[in-house]
């Protein structure tokens, strides 16, 4: 059985039940009276998505103790709002693709996607205050910030055309890993935990969540297109840096380095030179440096879970661990 | 003395203190350790604005009889979503001008006013969660909801190239009107008034929302652009349909009406023809419907307050409700 089939496997035994009834509402909170919402919503809802977040908010809240209705409504929050910053995402840069299907932005418009989205901000906003916990709803606020914060300082990087192996850690610990992280916060607060399970189980989905941006970035290089839902060397012809290419541009050549530059600071790239620049990326080894750091951020993950007592639902939070480090999509 | 000039003295005697307060709080949160969101920020709060939002929060909560530093922080909470909406509007509307200087999206690119906006909106709400009152929470959470969903609704309606009065009065009510609404119903909670001063307060927002919002219409076609602060026009330009011109088509020949709509429908109407279609729109007692519709809507708004004792706030609620409908900016 594979890695990915295993967890599934844990998922569905633990929090099957409350995934679904999860996936409901998120497709019930996607409605609305007007239809072009609908009609988007709807899309978005078909296009699936692998629903990690809520997974950990449920998975988290098992760890704890919890069993109730609210962390299936907490799922529903945090998948939400996540929808909310992938439409703007998109909108920033141009995607085209997203889980295999047109974006959002593509089939629908870039003003769709900008209002759409705020308004999937805003029903998110709404149902974490009808649950009305205050740590809880300081963890998202605080994640919200730190996330939109990070957008831009990505954005601004972007312009001035530079971007450290630093830089890029503090985009995607801010960006990516502090909402990981609220995620599992989130779930180990319903459950009562003490302060310092809560920050155990936050400082295990911080490591995931940089570990699950870095291979995300790494498939950008090295995926099966089919298996992806997107193009490869995405990333690249957009001009994004990411580790694989800070690692590789480090170790590069002089020559090696300006050519690689040149090609990113153009407009609109060749597909060859592209090619050239994922073959570089490669030879220099930057994708086994990237993969080498998220393995290590994984296994930090790992040893978070230490405090907590042996349990089916630590275990499944390890197979995740092992698993955003360990798949092809 | 002005009306502008009176009410300004009013505000100034009550909470002008509060609102300096709010002010130097508004700035504080525009700012960023990020440079980009700093200088968008920075940007943002030298242009100004009127600030209808806080100082209508503000003297709700001193009618229903509140004293303290809540009011101000939430002043700062629906001023800052505000900027976030206006950001996003911009972009969505292609705006170039806004309160006399380059729009944000203009200055500094549209991928910057989506992010920036989004970290406006998610700064706004961390101030709220901070405040921790679930009524208060849920009436801005509600405003929001109905304020990105009457935008996606305009969108939709924009794009069906029709919109009748109803569809008009029901975007601006949910769009504008229910958050300044909610601005008045947020005072009286702060105050601990009744439920029925709460609603009346509400009432009092929501009519006079309406009427802001239909003189705003109506300033873009007669305003002078040196006091409005932006090209006249520009609704018209953009395909926008508003009240005035509403009016007018229900009103006018078969032959004026095709001519208009075949202008409006053009992707570059010439300035001469936006010329006309306003020429046709005053003939056809466009505006003078519209301002006698929002007339009608700040004396309703007036009588929303009666069930308050006479005060130095009632006084000032009530000379808004004038000033909405009598000013020239």
């Amino acid at each position: 059985m594979s890695l990915e089939h295993l967890l599934k496997d844990h998922v569905t035994r633990l929090v099957g039940a409350d995934l679904e009834a999860c996936e409901a509402a998120i497709e019930r909170e996607l409605g609305s009276s007007v239809s072009l919402i609908r009609e988007v919503g709807h899309y978005i809802a078909g296009a699936g998505g692998k629903r990690i977040r809520p997974i950990l908010v449920l998975l988290s809240a098992r760890l704890a103790g919890y069993r109730g209705p609210r962390a299936l409504h907490l799922g529903c929050v945090v998948e939400l709002l996540h929808t909310a910053t992938l439409m703007h995402d998109d909108v920033v840069d141009g995607a085209t693709l997203r889980r295999g299907h047109a974006s959002a932005n593509a089939k629908y418009g870039e003003d769709t996607s900008i209002l759409v989205g705020d308004h999937f901000y805003s029903k998110s906003f709404a149902l974490l205050v009808q649950d009305n916990d205050q740590p809880i709803m300081e963890t998202l606020a605080h994640a919200t910030i730190s996330m939109t914060e990070a957008e831009v300082f990505q954005l601004e990087k972007k312009r001035e055309g530079d971007l450290t192996e630093a830089d890029y850690l503090r985009i995607i610990t801010l960006k990516t890993a502090t909402f990981i992280s609220a995620c599992c916060r989130i779930g180990a607060l319903l459950g009562g935990a003490n302060p310092a399970q809560v920050d155990a189980l936050g400082a295990y989905g911080l490591n995931i969540g940089i570990a699950f941006q870095i291979v995300d970035d790494s498939l950008d290089f090295i995926a099966d297109e089919a298996v992806l839902g997107k193009a490869i060397g995405t990333d690249l012809r957009e001009g994004k840096r990411t580790l694989p290419l800070i690692a590789a541009l480090d170790r590069a050549t002089p020559t090696d380095r300006e050519w690689i530059l040149e090609v990113l600071h153009r407009r609109q790239p060749l597909a060859g030179e592209i090619g050239k620049v994922r073959r570089l990326v490669m030879q220099y080894d930057g994708i086994s440096y990237a993969l080498e750091q998220a393995l290590a951020y994984a296994k930090a993950a790992k040893t978070h879970l230490t405090s907590f007592p042996d349990s089916d639902e630590k275990e499944t939070l390890a197979l995740i661990s092992e698993y955003v480090v360990d798949r092809d999509r």
